[in-house]
């Protein structure tokens, strides 16, 4: 598989980015991995949301980036920690303040596999990231656009971020929904019963 | 001065708030402090606050009770953590969760000066208190009544809190006026300009 250097910017991002969503059929030497790409971040997120779904946690994933880098990674850890606070961006976050030396996470940038919580929204505008990416919306309680929109609300809120959405969603989706699946299968073998546990709602 | 038990009822709890708020001409033997009235308690959060205010923090201040007890306490410490997320409430809920075992904080009573941000309120209905109540108002960015109503918003959200509002509002609005004045009147010498700096905004 050929890879860019880390630190070389593609000559299209976007092209690139298309690429990488379609390898097949349009170079076949392999994929390129762009490595500045959103995907390529996104797929980072991913790999976290893994390690909470393998340690029984909500399989949600974040990664921050600044100027290209990763400063820090994180995964959901509610059940983990015991802290109902311990959301993936919230970690991530706090990690990438530590990195820094500062709350002021200027010109970073957030991925995140699930469109955030109003909790998550609300800390990412106190922490002031430029971008923030995520993979699958969450129409129900999601709050950059799915249910309310705290990203982009200024006025009245001191920060608004460039919001990206849809960045590997389906993958994003999948691994959610195989973990819910799950979850209620386990419930119906438990009980013994044919009843549906409806854990998403 | 008299107190009652720590863990007596008051006969009339609403008689003995009251009474806390306007003692003089009501008992000449001096207040009666209810151990377990919100006056109390947003007592207990107004000295969390005063310790940010020491620390020239955004003096916010955090208790937390179960059946009478105080769990948690908390002071916003944003800029002695350098992590924008460490306001009061969200350093009173991880603390109270720790001392439960739980992220469940169930049959919890959260007292905080100022009306709590999207953040926290978005975290409050993750930890499922009972209660939340609060002092001032922040009809600019508040999540729960003053901008958005988070905290009573379910459905969509999972849990919905009982809010008592206006608790000791108008010491908690004087500590974070006086804060916010000094603070410009700083300013204002350093530039050494007559210029009013609007912190608040």
């Amino acid at each position: 598989m050929r890879q860019r250097g880390l630190y070389e910017l593609p000559a299209n991002p976007r092209a690139s980015r298309a690429f990488l969503h379609y390898p097949s059929g349009v170079d076949d030497t392999g994929p390129i991995i762009d490595l500045h790409s959103d995907a390529y971040f996104m797929g980072q997120a991913l790999r976290e949301a893994r390690k909470a779904y393998a340690a029984g946690e909500v399989p949600c994933g974040a990664v921050i980036t600044r100027e290209g880098r990763i400063i820090a990674r994180a995964w959901n850890q509610v059940e983990t920690l015991k802290d109902a606070t311990a959301h993936a961006e919230m970690l991530a976050l706090t990690a990438a303040q530590e990195t820094l030396g500062d709350w002021r996470l200027e010109k970073c940038t957030l991925y995140v596999t699930k469109e955030p919580c109003p909790m998550c929204a609300g800390a990412i505008v106190h922490c002031r990231p430029e971008r923030v990416v995520f993979g699958c919306s969450d129409a129900k309680g999601g709050a950059a656009g799915g249910w309310i929109n705290l990203l982009e609300a200024n006025p009245p809120l001191n920060h608004r971020c460039d919001v990206t959405s849809g960045v590997l969603g389906e993958e994003c989706l999948h691994l959610l929904q195989q973990f819910f699946r799950e979850a209620r299968d386990r419930k119906k073998l438990e009980r013994g019963t044919g009843e549906i546990i409806d854990l998403e709602n």
